[in-house]
């Protein structure tokens, strides 16, 4: 383990747009450093290294993770590889930040997180919104019982997508597809507001090219609570969700990032309908994750949780 | 049939509490008067009479359909004698706006379309927000295809209700619950919006004391279009549609009714999810209904529309 004040140092494997964020991200967190990229491309690699002023750059993944210099990696891989590289990740010990959805069944999941629980490293997925402190905000209101009893999650998140083939979104054997895409944040969060795994769940999907294009979703938790979520690649743009309970309902229309970093807010609807405006500070929440997964490696407080709430996600 | 310019006179059966809102529309509204109250309790007809001035009271509900200076009624009776009365007061020659839910079951609501068609009268039920020129602004987005090809209806109608056993919401035998109560209103826009009936409909309810305190709903129509919506009276009040398309979204947070009169306002979000508000002019929904329905009369154009409207609602 190293030295607890010194800044975690990551490599990416795979040089996807999403690493396009969290690389700065990691440049810009406190507690962190972005050392090496790998690409299957030699070139790729060399040319995002000199771009981000990275110092090193792999053509290949495995070397990238034989590098002892090397303390976590973030994934950004299409999903249909997050567990091979995962796994191979955990056996070199390295600390894994995963991007969403973490696999795409469950036995993959249980073999990446038994891999880094062996090798006690974190696994965390790339799900931001948690980490942002409108989340914590949210919380509050939640724990407070502010809402009285939650009775009901509502989400939707929709998008006019890529039609582009090489879109892995589009490629059923990468791992495309509304559900595990966008509906991923729609089923996390209602599992956050509920705290627990559903009953029963239901779905409709309108499919094309393999994958599914849009979802609906109905989830039944304990005592007649109730989910629903659309998501998709076909509708304008919406990124809401309202938690309902007996003494009031919260809203938030960018859920999943806030559309203004300076504006990340959201709404308290008391029991009559009254409206309260909250705001959270300003925050980048690739940073706030970051900054979090490498505190959880600096501290030594390897966190189950954070595997366990993708995985109840995947469950559903 | 009266002179058109002649403004239509109407008689109310009932003094229920809706009829504390829709007396004084009538009262304000340029085309009609309130002229007749009608209870079962000739002392509850007396005082109303007299609390609102108007001219006329009657001790039983036949009574008024037999005054022949009486060119309407307005029907705030329970839903389970809708149907009774609404028929009687066509065979009398009087247009009838009945309160929502027209009638429980479709023979119902068969036989009281059939019986005013047959006697020349108008039947409009009491669905207010349909006349308020908020619903005429959203409808010319609609029509101007500003959400592109409309894809999904998501609706809820909530509050935390009476608990009274002597309200008819929970009473089975008058026709309470919530679906007919207030799904009747996320029905009804939902079918506003795809203007078609639903191919498939599925719910699922919280039962109590005989009737349905919590229920959800989804609606497929066809092309994949899909409505979903909660209602009930055991969550905080909440009461707000988004009609959603391929190349926006049109969201209305008080759809049955505005929370304000002066900001009766609606929003807008493009296909990137910028956002627009409109607001309509400040109107009042009951006396906009009552103007609506006395046009009608006044220029003799019966319209089934009312009654199609009501009776889709119904099948759905």
């Amino acid at each position: 383990m190293q030295d607890s004040s010194a800044p975690v140092r990551f490599g990416i494997l795979g040089a996807a747009r999403i690493a396009a964020k969290v690389g700065p991200a990691i440049q810009a967190a406190e507690n962190a450093e972005w050392v090496a990229i790998a690409s299957r491309s030699r070139e790729k690699a060399d040319h995002w290294a000199k771009e981000s002023s990275v110092p090193n750059a792999f053509g290949d993944y495995q070397a990238l993770l034989d590098d002892p210099e090397i303390d976590a990696v973030y994934i950004p891989l299409p999903p249909s590889l997050h567990a091979e590289w995962t796994i191979k990740a955990a056996h070199a010990g390295k600390h894994v930040l995963c991007e969403k959805p973490l696999a795409h069944t469950i036995e993959d999941a249980q073999q990446m997180i038994a891999a880094c629980r062996e090798n006690n490293v974190q696994l965390m997925d790339g799900t931001m919104w948690f980490h942002h402190p409108r989340a914590a905000s949210m919380s509050v209101r939640l724990q407070q019982g502010a809402l009285g009893v939650v009775q009901r999650v509502t989400s939707a998140f929709t998008f006019r997508g890529s039609h582009a083939k090489d879109d892995y979104r589009n490629q059923r054997n990468l791992g495309g597809g509304a559900v595990f895409d966008l509906g991923w944040y729609c089923i996390g969060i209602s599992l956050w507001a509920f705290d627990e795994l559903p009953s029963k769940v239901f779905g409709s999907g309108v499919y094309a090219d393999e994958v599914d294009k849009r979802f609906n979703g109905t989830l039944w938790f304990s005592d007649d609570r109730i989910a629903t979520f659309d998501c998709g690649y076909q509708s304008a743009w919406r990124c809401w969700v309202e938690i309902t309970g007996t003494e009031g309902s919260l809203v938030c229309d960018d859920f999943t990032r806030p559309r203004d970093e300076k504006k990340a807010r959201f709404w308290f609807h008391d029991r009559v309908g009254s409206s309260e405006e909250f705001r959270a500070g300003k925050a980048h929440q690739e940073t706030c994750m970051v900054e979090h997964f490498s505190r959880l490696i600096q501290t030594g407080q390897i966190e189950s949780a954070w595997a366990d709430a993708s995985m109840r996600t995947l469950r559903v």
